[in-house]
């Protein structure tokens, strides 16, 4: 574990697996279950070249370098600044030699990279249309909240450009968004082929969905059984707690 | 309650729901608890006018008459012998004014009916694309099930010509096309605003979804808690109980 130099403004949070750490700006946008949900759900595609867009603190690679074998992650983030602190996530967990993060807009990266090039691309995306209401948000905040400098259609395109044949998009999103992901993701060659509801308790309504779908597959997905966060006693669900303390698949 | 003639070949079956009953081929398709689940889906759909597509037996108007206060449901079935039991089963129902059967392909519907004249369109569909194997089953059944004589698409297209602006289209279908009817309705303008998956047990994959959409509306759907089959001791649940017992909405 190399040493690190907090800012005044940040915090390190414990990943709780293999020693991982992470640093979060205190007042920022802060990562969340989705995250975790994400990168569990997508360590059993096999993948030597995994592109995170919209990466935030760099969580999705992080966690993935300890749940999967991939040699190559590149991460892109828009934010300067917080593509600055992921920067620093990855040395201060000894990363480097697998993790990149570049500080772009990701719809910029069918230039820098070769069409084809990936095997996976993994995404937690913001959730909400850049219609809705945008008060009361600091500007980094609205930007990893909202569409505001990427719509789900440029994650989307952008992905089918550089996926290779038979290569996966993992996301993770608001259900209510559904009909657009699968719209958009027929509309552009991806199609879906596993979709799992996140519910709080078996008999509520999911509040995540994840999806994975494959570049120029066929049309048949399988909706898996719901992944339930809760037990009857309101604790952790065994599967919530294997997922955050459980390691490779 | 008219009396009736069975034929040889058939049976009557009472649907335990204000004495309702109806008249099945011993030997043919015979309708299941996805025909049951829709007419429940459906019936807090608020409608004068409903089409239902593909009805065989006419399970789905026979239903949805004694669950809602719809004034005429019309009923289109292409296979003639299947079609005359339907009307036979409305008449021992004493349900011809609500009622009207109609053997033809549904595709020719949009010539005998004026375009945006139905409040709701339910449809009980057959589940399997035609290329999959139609070994050991009689001819009528192959229909029932197979994408013989209609595919999804022109069952929702047909819908898409015939619904009013704001009418909705209810499906019952398997999850494992979810991403066929969500991208073809909204190819047709019409957007998923319900959607609910079945599952038998809490922790399985679902085995139904049940979809509820609406012409020219906006996109964002909400995906329902499971509907849940068996209670933790194999029972039927709560909700089924109440589904195949209980009454109007």
């Amino acid at each position: 574990m190399n040493s690190i130099l907090l800012e005044e403004n940040e915090q390190l949070d414990d990943l709780q697996l293999n020693g991982l750490r992470i640093i979060q700006k205190k007042d920022g946008f802060k990562f969340g279950t989705d995250a975790v949900l994400l990168s569990d759900f997508a360590k059993s595609i096999h993948s030597d070249n995994t592109l995170d867009l919209c990466t935030g603190s760099g969580i999705i690679p992080i966690l993935m370098s300890a749940k999967t074998k991939t040699k190559k992650f590149c991460a892109i983030e828009i934010q300067e600044e917080i593509a600055k602190t992921a920067k620093r996530s990855v040395e201060l967990n000894n990363l480097s030699d697998r993790i990149s993060v570049i500080c772009d807009d990701l719809k910029n990266s069918t230039k820098f990279f070769p069409k084809r090039s990936f095997d996976l691309i993994t995404c937690n995306p913001p959730y909400m249309k850049s219609g809705a209401a945008l008060l009361n948000e600091s500007d980094s905040k609205i930007i990893a909240r909202h569409e505001v400098k990427c719509s789900l259609e440029d994650i989307i395109s952008v992905s089918s450009q550089l996926l290779r044949q038979g290569g996966h998009f993992a996301l993770v999103h608001k259900p209510s968004r559904l009909c657009d992901i699968i719209y958009l993701l027929r509309k552009y060659e991806i199609e879906p082929k596993r979709i799992r509801f996140v519910q709080k308790t078996y008999n509520s309504c999911p509040e995540l969905v994840l999806v994975d779908a494959m570049y120029k597959a066929k049309s048949e997905v399988n909706i898996m059984e719901p992944l339930i966060l809760k037990n009857e006693y309101g604790q952790e669900s065994e599967e919530l707690k294997r997922i955050y303390h459980g390691g490779k698949s």
